[in-house]
């Protein structure tokens, strides 16, 4: 008969059967005349306890440290004293995959002892640990629960091309590339394509890379991430497009919560409380509550500066004891072309950010729909009108009301599990001095 | 009381009642002193009767023609003569973005009548005929359906970076960036990164992007493409990853006849029954049976070219009544170094295509494992060692059998519909002569 292959995270179902498991030698060591192996697979790890010599012979032979891949056939038994509750006893180890040279960064301590370079230089390495692991399955859970989340309000998926002839918003911070002799770009967004797909299905996502050629080294901007983005027609303002994103941040954090248990806890993530209604503040009661509380003049400053936003972070989690704080109706002179005014004071847009712990996560607003007001912002904005007019069409053809946001997946996990650095949640980060692995 | 705002496709479930529908003036034609108006959402259209002229005023005071986007407030009723046996009675209109241009093509006849030029020039416009938009709603299910077979079988979704060090698999056919000064490139193919994410998950998928600077202009070719990509651990050989695709293309047909019912239909699709056990034919044989049928000799070629694709996808309809045919075992001088050579003859190797209706589909195989053997194939293959260290640390600290596969998520759409071009079933197409919309 042959024995099942199982995980490491069902072992505890299997208890007294003998089983097989498979996976890479995470750890390996002595007490007491025992031996005791942890062994880890794509989802978890075991211990097994090699009472005798004749368990670890196969390692001993083909001179398999830790990262070896290797077969072990084992009995699962309830120990209490073992993580998890369970071990395996009577292993028969066979190597797949022997690893005879000494890692350079150690993966099977509880935090890895290394400095940032080193992580990412070594990251086929070092994304093993399984503190670095478990971000990387709650990215891939987060982005499930987005889907489920707007595919539940017929929202429909989107993949928008990343070549392209103009860019999006202006003419800086974008890649060039030699397009068969011709100049084209990547895209900093999917912006233009999901407003277009709005005159097609109403609602839309997509969940793609984008691209920042911003030439400044900070902990929270790379210059290549995951966006996540929406866009949807017949709204009444940027509070429409502000209720659907409540939905989905607590559509993404119950489904982390829902399958992450054991990862939300290996990175020390806190998972925040969505209140039913995010608290807001528009822009302008923003820079007013700062002077007061500060004493320091921004009010003509037309952004938030990192410190504001913390500051203002702060102050919802005081005044609301919420994570999270939309501030709205930025100044339209730092807004897109694109951006729709507030009804009644055109200083102001119908636009908002998210701060989540104080900082901004989410972008987002009601667009411009009538043609006619496109042709007058660019004039406005002192854009030619001629790279836009593939874009323009959508407009002339009729488009609904429409707004939108983008959430930045590695930032959303960033605040999450309180990383202060963007790098240590992006898989393979890319930045002013970094393009490998 | 507020009037409900419901989807079109929710018309025949309101008999009786009074409600609110948004979107755009699909068509208008009159007969008999009536007027018929079609309202299209985002979802699919709707007839409304107006009896009087009183119904239309509003559409004559602003001069809006069709695609205007406009709100109508009717009575649904049954209709047996209506399309979708049901209509609006008693509409009253109110105008939202008139739209007063004429369209450039004609989207309200069952088929556009323009050329291929025109139809992805204004794009923005055309997307919106029911029976292309038809494409890209399957489009998006088919993504889903893909996720969801790949999420129940334990793999997990990863983000891999697109601008990378170095082309994935040789110099050729790479679009090139200036990266702060550097040259980088645009990824080929998520291959690499997969690879070494299997060290991590075991089992990893991605949509994605992928970019070929292939410079050739064939109707099944296009520069920028949505791959389907997986990869998976612990696989006996090429086989096993044949058996996880089969369920996933069952799994993403599925889906499509679970939730495209209309779409199908719009775009002419036909879904293929996918086999139990899709049949397979070794690629020796495969020679061996063209030059049998045809008296040509190809044998000594290492590829098979689209006309014998072709002859091989009819042969597996006769023989098996199958559309789909997996051809093993290609040539190791054709496929990438880290190709897994076939056991006991590695003149071939342990890799596969997928044809889907004679056209190939999916490339897919077993990799090697093992870090030697990387050290040797690269030497083999005339390569140097030092571009790929990052990947090859994956190898260094040891790596099980594994595999895996990627489809071209618009070739399967082009298949499923009969459609003889790419670019028929790309959202915004990117070839040679082509960056825009």
């Amino acid at each position: 008969m042959m024995t099942t292959h199982i995980r490491t995270t069902q072992t505890a179902e299997h208890i007294g059967q003998r089983v097989k498991l498979k996976g890479w030698l995470h750890a390996r060591r002595r007490m007491g005349g025992v031996t005791f192996l942890i062994l880890r697979d794509g989802w978890g790890t075991i211990q097994a306890v090699c009472a005798s010599g004749e368990a670890i012979e196969a390692l001993e032979r083909a001179g398999a440290g830790v990262e070896s891949v290797v077969e072990v056939e084992g009995t699962p038994a309830a120990q209490s004293r073992a993580p998890g509750g369970v071990e395996l006893i009577e292993p028969a180890l066979t190597v797949i995959s022997p690893v005879r040279e000494a890692a350079p960064v150690t993966i099977n301590k509880p935090t890895i002892q290394a400095g940032q370079a080193a992580i990412l230089d070594h990251a086929p390495l070092t994304l093993r640990h399984p503190a670095r692991r478990a971000i990387f399955r709650m990215s891939a859970e987060a982005m499930a629960g987005f889907r489920a989340t707007l595919g539940a309000q017929g929202f429909t998926e989107i993949q928008s091309p990343k070549i392209v002839a103009s860019a999006t918003e202006s003419g800086a911070n974008v890649f060039g590339i030699d397009y068969f002799g011709t100049r084209a770009y990547l895209a900093q967004s999917p912006q233009f394509y999901k407003q277009i797909m709005v005159g097609v299905f109403e609602r839309v996502f997509e969940v793609g890379p984008v691209f920042r050629a911003e030439p400044h080294a900070t902990p929270r901007h790379i210059n290549e991430y995951v966006s996540l983005d929406i866009e949807m027609g017949f709204i009444e303002n940027h509070f429409s497009v502000m209720a659907v994103l409540r939905g989905v941040l607590a559509g993404m954090l119950g489904r982390l919560e829902e399958t992450c248990g054991a990862e939300l806890a290996l990175s020390g993530a806190i998972v925040p409380q969505v209140p039913e209604r995010i608290p807001h503040v528009h822009f302008q009661e923003a820079k007013a509550l700062l002077f007061e509380a500060t004493g320091e003049d921004t009010r003509e400053e037309p952004d938030l500066s990192p410190g504001e936003e913390r500051w203002l972070g702060q102050w919802a989690q005081r005044q609301w004891g919420s994570d999270f704080l939309f501030v709205t109706g930025y100044p339209m002179v730092k807004r897109p072309f694109y951006t729709h005014p507030e009804a009644g004071d055109s200083r102001w847009s119908n636009s908002f950010d998210l701060l989540f712990r104080g900082m901004e996560l989410v972008t987002g607003g009601q667009r411009l729909h009538l043609f006619e007001s496109y042709v007058e912002a660019l004039k406005r904005a002192g854009m030619p009108q001629a790279p836009f007019e593939h874009y323009l069409e959508a407009f002339r053809f009729g488009m609904p009301p429409h707004g939108g946001f983008a959430i930045g997946l590695e930032r959303f996990l960033m605040q999450l599990t309180g990383e202060s650095n963007l790098r240590a949640t992006t898989l393979f980060p890319r930045d002013l001095h970094r393009l490998s692995p």
